[in-house]
């Protein structure tokens, strides 16, 4: 009989988190559990803080303790410039390269035919009565390179060209620090033909 | 600027626990957030009640909500035989396999003179004066099959043969599904060693 109750509760929530299973909540849980003053108390209490305080921006979709969040509501950001995003986790890798100073919209999805994914379940009204509303010039598409982002950029596309702004999307190419050995044939052939003349 | 405060402190503790790193942190962070009502509160109720409730079992150093703990407190248990592991997590591996109905006694530990750690350190003295008391019989050593597991199996057996009481380890093989073709040369050396008479 190994321990119950509050201990095996705590393992079965962990296993369920993204990229743990069963192996690495027991380990957690254990690590935690050795630690439980000076780590486990004071990480449950993170959680409810964030829980009661995190709640997602009425603007753009992003998470922040404050709605709008921090990006909407800083005054020193470019207002005529939109980023839209899929998800929450695309804006903060995004933001983190510090080299994009306008605003973003999280689409909160992809359109998809097999999950039954259409324009009202990726905020696309939204989008488009920001952009008509807040003065918005450009428009920059940075959808993931899958097929579903690929085909949510197109949907986009055509809904905001009539509004008159300037639509992009994100250059395809060789990663940083890419072999060219070792990369598919579609990166290689988008790589190819959005070639720059030097 | 990204979120900060609450979110940014969230990620910072999650990435530190064993395994994760700041990505999965942060994507389990951005899961936790987007489900704040259905998962994120409960697993910080989660914690703080096993932070409350779980402790360490005065009498053979598990984990549990009780001490002793369920195992120690179990009277179908086996009291004459004594399985001593390194740590928690070894003793929830062995009772996994239900093949073993004794009771255990986890060391928290290994010897090591690197790390400065001695007999005081392994609960050297807590193994002796039980197996003296509770009129055990058998101690199955299970440390870990490394160089400090080892050395300190070896050390308990030089401490506990003098009480009288049977010292035995477990047996070092092929590993199940093992392929002899990979395997490393000293645990093929060792099933040879153990090989078992049909």
């Amino acid at each position: 009989m190994k321990p119950v109750s509050d201990i095996d509760h705590l393992i079965a929530q962990l296993a369920r988190l993204p990229g743990l299973g069963q192996r690495s909540a027991r380990r957690i849980a254990l690590h935690l559990l050795k630690q439980r003053e000076q780590l486990l108390a004071p990480l449950a209490e993170s959680m409810r803080k964030a829980a009661e305080s995190v709640r997602t921006c009425s603007r753009c979709g992003n998470l922040d303790v404050q709605s709008p969040c921090a990006v909407c509501a800083d005054p020193g950001r470019d207002g005529a410039t939109l980023c839209v995003v899929e998800e929450v986790a695309d804006l903060w890798a995004i933001d983190r390269t510090g080299l994009f100073r306008g605003r973003y919209h999280v689409l909160g999805g992809v359109l998809s035919a097999i999950q039954g994914k259409g324009p009202s379940d990726i905020r696309a009204d939204q989008l488009a009565r920001r952009v008509a509303e807040e003065g918005i010039t450009e428009v920059i598409l940075a959808n993931n390179a899958t097929l579903e982002g690929q085909t949510t950029a197109h949907y986009l596309t055509q809904l905001l060209q009539p509004l008159g702004v300037r639509v992009s999307r994100l250059a395809q190419g060789i990663p940083m620090g890419g072999e060219l050995e070792y990369l598919d044939d579609a990166t290689l052939g988008a790589a190819l033909q959005s070639r720059l003349a030097l």
